[in-house]
């Protein structure tokens, strides 16, 4: 090379990767940072000390190879979920991205194709192409929700191998109606994945996917830790669906995918699972504080049944967003026209939130 | 599905999984497992309390992502491998699996093939058909040894995009003469990867992989913390190569991949290298007193810079192998005919092994 530094190009790289860059948010230092649907609370003491102790025990062991098939994780999972879960019925990877990669990979790659309805969450289209399969998206009433009957024809003329149903959506916030779910299943072919990584934050008397999966074998339904149990840097991501269906990660995943520190850490964070959820209930009242705010300001903030609020009536959505950020407050512009995304926080990172873009003055 | 419980060919698999089962050595309960080359050493106190406060640290902010650059830990692994390498140059992953997986991604993939000298990692066959690329086995001497210019005849033969060379070599041990890399870098378009998973067992005057990567940017070593650290319950991977194979790498991994527990523990392990690389030269005792001993028991033991001894002679090896197991040994028969393979354990472990081994009566 004679002294001179190579290029990316210069390697034998996928030539479907030439020109890509990685996928990722800006990493900034901010006071406030709102912008990737943390939960902003921190794990409460008691509960860091009690995971601390499941960590100290693994480590005793850490010398040998963790247990494959994560048992003992997996029948917690269960036992957390209810609806009559067993262990056999559980998955787990690092983070639900490398779930839905291990569905990608058994389901998906060549000649096949992944569905779902944009704008959904951008991880889906880059999990897809990723394996070698096709994304296809489908089309959003213009306030972002789907109808059983719309759903269930997009699909039965797409017939992809892969639906992606993400319940409710990120980055808008939608709710799914079950009845979509059950009608997208009914008129698909392949697997039905219902992505419910925010589920926790959903109206508590709604029905979640779960309990559609008795008797429907190619339907699946993910969670994650990040959200609900303030577990993102943890990286914990699961799945329910048919033992039959979990055969088949089984054979795509890589041995020993899930560290024994990992399976340690979520079986002490799921040992409080009730002490994580009342963080969710304060949340839930950040978020509703969000959307009436937004509307008095004279935004036009979407419903949510997540951690976050998408609003629109933004004139210049990067105007916007930087002046937040010089105020200290980091939000999200997901390239929807004239829409911003803020994720719920504490109290007082809410509070700034709201001040900071009141002090831009009203768009009303 | 009427109550009858659905099949795994009932599911849309992809065709090229059908039929298959999950990789994976048994998780079996004995005594003594030297099965799968696992360091059984447990880790030090000192350094097991050192790496509980780091994940201590960690857990305070847990809710939020982990460093998706995982910055100070490349910077760590860096200073551990010395030889200049600096930040940029390095890559970490949930086990070298991952890493390797990174790899295929970025560089195979449908339409490319991955080249290996047989036998070798069962692992990698796996990994290059899980991204649809094509495996192509070359040829070692009888001996499993390989000279610079087979190894380079048989790979420009091959000309593959990918090159895997496992050295000290899994499952025999056999040793990999760094002249043998060059020319295989030589004759090859696509990038060279040497697995040295097992190098800190071998002698310590031999050089690394990692001296060659000084202008050859298609070279890349990758390591594992799970052998020489005593880490496999921890799942921590890593590779040294030019600024610009990272960059690829970067490209196809899944964001957030390595978890901030993980960040925390895998630094807190090398800042004890010195403890954690004491318990090696045991290791290393004890492999050369197995290949000693079963000499004279009359096997065959091939050479070994690794903490496993292959050794053939052995007349019915699966025989051999339950005769152990019922006597609370278990070690592994890799599929090599006449042939088996065991980890060097703790001192009071190998004496189990060769004691029991010993027992079942002399080859000679």
């Amino acid at each position: 090379m004679g002294g001179v530094s190579p290029r990316l190009d210069d390697l034998p790289l996928r030539d479907d990767l030439r020109g890509k860059t990685p996928y990722g948010a800006p990493q900034e230092s901010v006071p406030v940072a709102l912008n990737v649907n943390e939960n902003t609370h921190p794990v409460p003491q008691e509960v860091a000390d009690d995971i601390l102790d499941s960590v100290a025990v693994a480590l005793r062991e850490v010398n040998r190879y963790p247990d494959r098939e994560f048992v003992e994780l997996r029948e917690a999972f269960a036992d957390y979920l209810g609806h009559g879960l067993v262990r056999d019925q559980l998955w787990a990877a690092n983070g639900s991205n490398e779930v839905l990669q291990h569905v990608m990979q058994a389901f998906g790659g060549p000649g096949r194709t992944v569905f779902g309805f944009a704008p959904t969450y951008s991880m889906y289209p880059l999990l897809a192409s990723a394996t070698g399969a096709t994304w296809v998206a489908g089309e959003r009433a213009h306030d972002f929700t789907l109808t059983p009957q719309s759903a269930a024809e997009q699909v039965a003329e797409a017939d992809p191998d892969i639906v992606l149903l993400c319940s409710p959506n990120n980055p808008t916030g939608t709710p799914l109606p079950i009845d979509v779910i059950d009608a997208v299943y009914e008129a698909s072919r392949g697997v039905v994945i219902v992505d419910e990584a925010y589920w926790e934050f959903a109206p508590r008397d709604q029905r979640s996917a779960l309990t559609l999966l008795h008797e429907r074998p190619r339907l699946a339904v993910s969670r994650t830790m990040s959200k609900a149990f303030a577990f993102a840097g943890a990286r914990v991501g699961y799945l329910a669906a048919d033992p039959v269906f979990i055969d088949a990660l089984r054979l795509v995943r890589l041995p020993y995918h899930l560290s024994s520190l990992t399976q340690a850490a979520a079986l002490g964070a799921l040992r409080h699972a009730d002490t994580m959820l009342a963080m969710v209930d304060d949340i839930v009242a950040q978020r509703d504080r969000i959307g009436a705010t937004l509307s008095a300001l004279g935004y036009e903030p979407y419903e949510s049944w997540s951690n976050f609020v998408l609003f629109g009536g933004v004139a210049d959505p990067q105007a916007t967003w930087r002046a937040l950020l010089e105020r200290g407050v980091l939000i999200r512009d997901v390239g929807l026209p004239g829409t911003l995304r803020v994720s719920a926080g504490t109290e007082e990172e809410t509070t700034s939130f709201l001040d900071s873009l009141a002090s831009l003055g009203s768009q009303s």
